[in-house]
């Protein structure tokens, strides 16, 4: 089916509305309801109808997140601005509001800005809403560094087990042989891949994993702080611990200060993510890199090159790598 | 001056163009020299040409960083994002790329764009950007947090000189009588009025101002660490260290650390802006808030108010205030 008013005809009058009701509904205008916008849409469907090609779309990529505020924010936004920069489009920032999905009105917005492309940070939609991009040929790719995509949509991640394994191997040729672990939530994939990378590599290396020592945070500063604190305080004191997250780490690293421990003479500490933040502790926070800027920059890519807005059901996941800074060093001689 | 086609004509012809090029120079389009530019637009002024009302502006409020990695960014990106969400607007994001005033290309792209109104930090703009600007009825304001605006452009900035004197002040009643400071780049306003504040409020308390432990740095951790080892190094160690912006506050509490100073048992240290960094610090830092978000918003509230685009010239400056966290005591009993 075309766009011309022939066609309109025959979807409005299969879904017994006017053409330029249909004409709405395609464009995410207001003024129909719900049951009647459901109705036009399956007739589009019905009628085989495609969306228009990428000349109708706006020259810009919208990224949503949802709350601006996340310490992610920052470096997805650089990446994704890369990204514009080189297609030449500009980039359109939204927030969903503390929803995790983003809500009805977000999408009839975005349906009338009718963006070249559209990357969703930490979310997932309902069926309805892709259903609703694809037909108006809106390409969407979810950043998803929590490492849980669903299945049916394209999303770019990174390789959290490598990380694991990666924080685990640095430590082990250091010379540790009594690690602690605070893992993140003990329900997000991402925390698990993380902490069973790190065991797969110390069991590889004959090295005992410490289950007496490994605790699960919230990936807040304070939960480091709090079982770092524990963990230090533990009659057989480990001489390295490795945080989930960069501010689970810099909880630790304070745990240690308040216990009066020197980071890394005494205790060695590696984070995870590499944020802003790990260049300016004390000392600065050897950790794994999370290349969020890069995740942003290839997500965007993949929404652009989605020809004529066709789902691919793909998933990138980028590499980590580590960051050797101050605050680690060989264990203490006993 | 309307904008029908027989002023478009009029204009047209003053300027020995085509209606067309009239178009096209009002609406940023390319195919248009400089100078024949410079003319249409002075036969748009000589003709009394008045912009075009909001109705014609698009739904957007742009948002122009010279680079979004700065550590600012993410809180004026909030504070914009919140005027835009009030106003019913989505914000646009654009870097003018390591360049301290936004080149041609930037401003052809945003006369194309039509924002609603026009959010530049850090930036001041040629005479010419703000004539084609002003022409096209489009509101621009200058964040500015370096405290030196340029007195013809509207901008919102923060009272530097009472986040200075509200440091010395509570310094003052912990019993600090020694007191060193790590004041910013010395040509910048922003840093001279931290440190003239910091010096008025010593003076009226009757405390003297170490010129022998004055220093300047350049805002970054690194100066913070050098220069903070240098003045705890001194013989008459200070008891408290100003510093003017929080990195190089994270770069003292660094410098005290390899010292083996404890913080804030031995020295105090405040910084200057309130970044999200100065929750995570150890220990967390006593600082001076400089309210980026509601600058943000302000700035943005700004531009979106100004009628039909006229330029206000207009300094709006935020009050500061003191968050005291933990890097803040009495001083040591000598």
């Amino acid at each position: 089916m075309s766009r011309s008013d022939a066609t309109l005809t025959n979807v409005a009058r299969s879904a017994e509305v006017s053409p330029s009701t249909v004409s709405k509904v395609l464009n995410g205008r207001s003024g129909v309801s719900a049951k009647t916008r459901a109705r036009v849409e399956q007739a589009l469907r019905s009628h085989g109808y495609s969306p228009p090609g990428e000349r109708h779309r706006q020259p810009f990529i919208e990224l949503v997140f949802e709350r601006v505020e996340s310490v992610f924010a920052i470096e997805i936004i650089r990446g994704v601005q890369r990204a514009a920069v080189a297609r030449g489009l500009s980039l359109v920032l939204s927030e969903t509001g503390n929803r995790h999905t983003p809500g009805p009105e977000w999408l009839d917005q975005v349906l009338r800005r009718r963006p070249s492309g559209v990357v969703l940070v930490f979310s997932d939609l309902p069926v309805s809403a892709k259903e609703r991009l694809s037909l108006r040929g809106i390409p969407f790719v979810i950043l998803d560094p929590a490492g849980d995509p669903a299945p049916d949509v394209p999303s770019v991640g990174s390789a959290n087990w490598s990380g694991g394994v990666q924080a685990a191997r640095h430590l082990i040729e250091l010379g540790h042989r009594s690690i602690a672990v605070i893992g993140g939530p003990n329900d997000m994939m991402c925390s698990r891949a993380r902490v069973s990378g790190f065991r797969a590599a110390l069991d590889e290396a004959g090295v005992p994993f410490r289950e007496d020592a490994l605790r699960w945070g919230n990936f807040l500063r304070e939960d480091g702080l709090q079982l770092g604190r524990e963990l230090l305080q533990l009659k057989d004191r480990p001489t390295a611990i490795f945080a989930g997250n960069d501010l689970m780490a810099l909880g630790v690293l304070e745990a240690a200060r308040m216990l009066g421990l020197s980071v890394p003479r005494d205790v060695s500490v590696v984070g995870y993510d590499d944020l802003e933040i790990a260049h300016w502790s004390g000392p600065p926070l050897t950790t794994v890199r999370q290349p969020l800027a890069e995740m942003g920059e290839q997500a965007a890519l993949l929404a652009l090159d989605a020809q004529d807005g066709a789902l691919r059901a793909a998933r990138v996941d980028l590499a980590t790598s580590l960051v050797v800074r101050e605050s680690t060093a060989p264990p203490p001689k006993r």
